[in-house]
């Protein structure tokens, strides 16, 4: 139990272990980010653009936006501070934030990691100072997950020394393209180069799609992607290229170079292990959109917390007590666990943004395995911080009733902006396939296809002998599983101990069967390598679901091993304990199938969970205020006006008894009939 | 296995099937609700209003929509046919049928319902005809859920015979009131009525809140609600009465009436009793809103699946079979479940209407037990179709990537305008809690509280003798059931007894340990019944849940019953065992700690299940086409290009034979990188 007089928290503290190594990147933007900032409620799409464009213009420079870039170029090689800073933007506005993350990420990423010092030298620092707005035109209408088959082209002319860039049909339009229907002047297009009749596979070049006077280029068509869902401050649009001509030079060819007569090198030179790296080299875009995921669904929880902590939905029976949303079971069975999972996954993507800093933020050259352990990372911690995002987000929606479906609330637009991110920047599900792929092949695989998986008796002999790796705090790990007894039903529940064991146990053993079903399948279909892995998608999600699981899971173990504060630290502990067993909880089906927990047991977590609930209520609150959200960024009408209406309607009760219902023998109404 | 030559299906007998019996009232929809009547996308929130509110006075005559009326009046006293009109003009527009919903619905129906001749006479042909705009003012800021506590007022004085309505603070003051911001002209408000100094509960009175230049009445103060997640055609609104007179005959007195000196007379004595009598005869407003919550989702099924159905996304690794999206088992398990439990759902709704049309259709006297139970079987079905459509919609859009984001596709507003369901019409959490209490009670309670659930020892002692009330079809049901042998392992678990079985296992079973807990914790701790009620809220909600699994499985099963096609009754039993097989997965946790599953007839259920999904893949397209949803009412720009843009891609893959990937390998990338 926690102790309530000892346990009483010190924001300052937990604040503190939260923000983690790049605090000063979240105070800056806590001090500077105004109101001008804040989204507006209710404009049109084209007063959203006009605002969104002006306000990127406008951002302090105090921020760090562009911190990722080289010092020569506006920038200060801090890979770790510029996804920080594009998590803080997202909390205030995630137009703003996508917009920045196409312009300085995607756009100026790429430039950066795909071109070389000629291409830096020309174009860094205007792109980084705002100066040069930019595409990152990859995607086809035709072709979302499957990049490598792109259907541009872009063909070498050894006689002009220019490139054909062309888009052969309506289905190779570029499509979805932030920045393109309204600011973009050049694109960092992607497209399958030929030369002297070859094919290479896809390359990037940087092209200038719009003229000064904000005009296409001739053979540019540009198209607006019209209204969304949704960051309606965000220009999608729609690029096609008729037979334009692209300068030698304006290829990014840090990775393959085109030499005047057509040559083609590469040091690379398996097409696909080519292609792969470089996109490789884009994992940060990744990266952002987990963690403005997660950013978005705090300020989801803040808003939902502090409201459910100051609306009386009934009043109690006795009328001799008030009665608060946040005191329902219910209510806090659909906010608690969310929120305890949102803590696992801050302390999974700070690990996450460390990791990438420390990989690609140096100058030498980057371990392989290390780098494909990073995008399986980068690619299930998207998946699951979105997933969770609009789940959360809209429970959040749903704790506020009709006050959630108003704009002025903002969780409108929170669920609204962040709907896409189960889709973009690679598809939830494709991103899963590709943890598994990895957890498959231990890494080691020859870059083949992820959704047939090469030819199955290629998989099948490659998929590896089953070892688990550990992540964060590997010793702590270890000693904590080592220690709990072989009997389960010794070990309390909230051991965590036995929590990492189950996770642990889940994941190798979900991995096992499923490489044991892989072989089999194999060995009796060859011929269909399609059939061999589709009747086993199921099963290969499930395993990278259980991965992202235990990552999630350790990395909160690490996070609350680091911290300092007795009291802190007790709290996360309660907080750890309901992630895992609400994990547990919702995996339990599983679980007793596979003689992982006894039903008696398993019973037993509902009511552990269940107490968990109850001693974390008087906590809802200083859980979300450590997030540290201003008060300004919430921007939620119902967290400035409730608790005045609240004094108000207590006032006005008191000086007429009979209102508060004193005089009704059942005392509250059994029936909603909200109209609308 | 469904037989393929012979289950060829005939979509006209499964449209029939589906129909059911308000078939013309859906063809009469089908035939008349032209392009003029589909959602326009980008519209700011004016444009929308403007243009719903015109398209509300066109709406054809042929419709039906005001069909419930008396005769007399403009209607035809057909209470089936204005659900089914209601669900119908859904799948066109949402804000069309919230903003036709609250005229005829809820504002109309309220006036009919609560208000006796004098009223009609006045009042309800204008109403019927839409010369009168209204409001249903209910809810207020402070009191969504608890609308037995509203705090307006309403005095009687026998002085000037009027009585004083009035907003005594802004948490009493109505909020999110359809109709109000805008266009309506009258409200049915709710408010606390005081004469001679005593309280007699919420009663409702028509008042004008605008006369005839569209300006508010004296004393009456209308706000907008301003730009919501959705549902922008419909003019939310905000009323505040300062001291409004109103004439002693505006008193809506069916179930209650005032006397010029004052005398209150009703005949029915209690309270409590009275409001829940009233708010009894509105239960069509959430027969309507579950409806038309199932109405969208078959639009954005039908969306997903035909997208799915002409949409690659990968290649196949051989290159020598076209690999559609709806190939993939994830797909299918994102989609097919949800359309069996769309199917399920659409049978249940079918039921309730046509058990509303008869409790409620004819002049007799209702009978009260039913009339409860069509209350808790609406609040259920409300409950469970409109959370089903939220998430569905929600798969659904993602099962569209990038394209399901953009408007021009639908999904988005499809996806925000049924968002509020969730929380209007009542809370679906309360409204679980109300089924739940429905049960626990046998329907035969004082109509005491439902969030304290009234004194616990009053309850304790309440709590019903568990006896099951079968629904629909009960001597199949039982004959079915009474064939399944003792031990279940024998039995196949498509076997439909035992699928029935189970989930009525699960229902008494839940339902009596709920009893036993409730007793429990009364005889421990009575003075506390909140603590007593919250300690097992989410036991209870559970009881709700199972029982309206329930109920749908056993309406389900009927329909097939009733079904003369022996190819659709095939079809639709294969889509019955998904439904129920997909339930019973998703509480195997449950069915396992309780002894109901063997862990391994669990592990098998999967297996089944996946199985069901390779069977009904080559149906997906007849299944939603089932709906007849007209193609043009699907309004989406996917449907309509893509088709075209795969025809030609693949004509230019043919002639370009490299495109198609022929010379990569691996075939296919593995990564999903598509840009914001």
């Amino acid at each position: 139990m926690l102790d309530h007089a000892s346990g009483r928290i010190d924001i300052a503290r937990l604040q503190e272990t939260l923000d983690g190594p790049w605090a000063e990147v979240r105070q800056a933007h806590r001090k500077h980010l105004d109101e001008r900032f804040l989204p507006v409620y209710g404009e049109t799409g084209d007063q959203a653009r006009e605002r969104i464009t002006r306000l990127l213009g406008e951002l302090p420079v105090e921020l760090g936006i562009a911190a990722g870039f080289p010092a020569e170029y506006g920038g200060r090689s801090d890979v770790g501070a510029s996804i920080v800073a594009t998590e803080m933007l997202a909390q205030v506005d995630l137009s703003l934030m996508v917009k920045a993350g196409v312009q300085w990420g995607l756009f100026g990423g790429a430039v950066a990691a795909l071109g070389t010092k000629r291409h830096h030298d020309a174009y860094l620092r205007d792109i980084v100072e705002g100066r040069i707005f930019g595409c990152f035109a990859m995607t086809e209408t035709g072709h979302g997950s499957d990049v490598q088959q792109l259907r541009t082209t872009c063909v070498y002319d050894p006689q002009t020394q220019t490139f054909d860039l062309h888009t052969p049909h309506e289905a190779a339009r570029k499509d979805y393209i932030g920045n393109a229907a309204r600011d973009g002047r050049m694109a960092v297009v992607f497209a399958q180069l030929i030369s002297g009749g070859r094919r290479h596979g896809v390359h990037a070049w940087l092209v200038p799609i719009r003229d000064e006077h904000g005009n296409p280029m001739p053979g540019v068509t540009i198209g607006d992607a019209g209204p969304k869902a949704g960051l309606l401050g965000v220009d999608n649009g729609r690029l096609s290229f008729d037979h334009v001509r692209v300068p030698r030079d304006m290829l990014l060819d840090r990775y393959a170079q085109v030499a005047e007569d057509g040559t083609y090198s590469s040091a690379i030179e398996n097409d696909s292990r080519r292609f792969f790296t470089m996109l490789g080299t884009l994992v940060r875009g990744r990266v952002s959109v987990g963690g403005a995921a997660s950013a978005a669904t705090k300020a989801a929880l803040a808003i939902a917390v502090r409201y459910g902590d100051i609306r009386r939905q009934f009043s109690d029976a006795e009328g001799d007590r008030e009665v608060l949303l946040n005191d329902y079971l219910a209510h806090q069975r659909k906010l608690l666990p969310a929120l305890a999972t949102t803590y696992a996954l801050h302390f999974a993507q700070t690990e996450l943004v460390a990791a990438l800093d420390e990989i690609q933020g140096g100058d030498g050259p980057v371990d392989e395995h290390r780098q494909r352990e990073l995008e399986s990372r980068a690619a299930g911690l998207k998946a699951a911080q979105t997933w969770h995002a609009t789940r959360t987000i809209q429970a959040c929606r749903e704790a506020c009733g009709g006050a959630g479906y108003l704009s002025e609330n903002r969780l409108p637009s929170l669920k609204a902006d962040t709907d896409v991110f189960t889709t973009f920047e690679g598809d939830n599900t494709v991103l899963l396939q590709l943890v598994a792929k990895g957890l498959l092949t231990g890494y080691r695989d020859e870059f083949g296809s992820l959704d047939g998986w090469g030819r199955a008796s290629f998989v099948a002999e490659q998929v590896r002998e089953m070892v688990l790796e550990r992540t964060a705090a590997r010793a702590l790990i270890a000693r904590l599983v080592g220690a709990v007894p072989g009997r389960d039903d010794e070990v309390a529940v909230t051991d965590r101990g036995w929590q990492l064991k189950v996770f642990e146990d889940r994941e190798e053993h979900l991995l096992d069967s499923a490489v044991r079903r892989l072989r089999g399948g194999a060995s009796t279909k060859k011929d269909r390598p399609f059939d061999i892995f589709n009747d086993v998608q199921d099963h290969v999600l499930a395993v990278a679901a259980a991965h992202v699981d235990r990552v999630t899971l350790e990395a909160f173990v690490a996070g609350i091993d680091a911290t300092a504060d007795p009291a802190v630290k007790e709290l996360l502990s309660r907080v750890c304990d309901l992630y895992a067993l609400s994990v547990i909880e919702a995996n339990k089906g599983w679980l007793l199938e596979h003689g992982r927990l006894t039903p008696a047991r398993s019973k037993a977590i509902t009511g552990v969970v269940n107490g968990l609930l109850k001693e974390l209520r008087p906590y809802m609150r200083t859980l979300v205020d450590g997030f540290a959200i201003p008060d300004a960024w919430l921007h939620a009408a119902i967290l400035r006006e409730e608790p005045a209406r609240q004094d108000e309607m207590a006032a006005h009760d008191a000086a007429d008894p009979q209102a508060a219902g004193a005089d009704s023998p059942g005392g509250v109404a059994d029936s909603a009939a909200a109209a609308p």
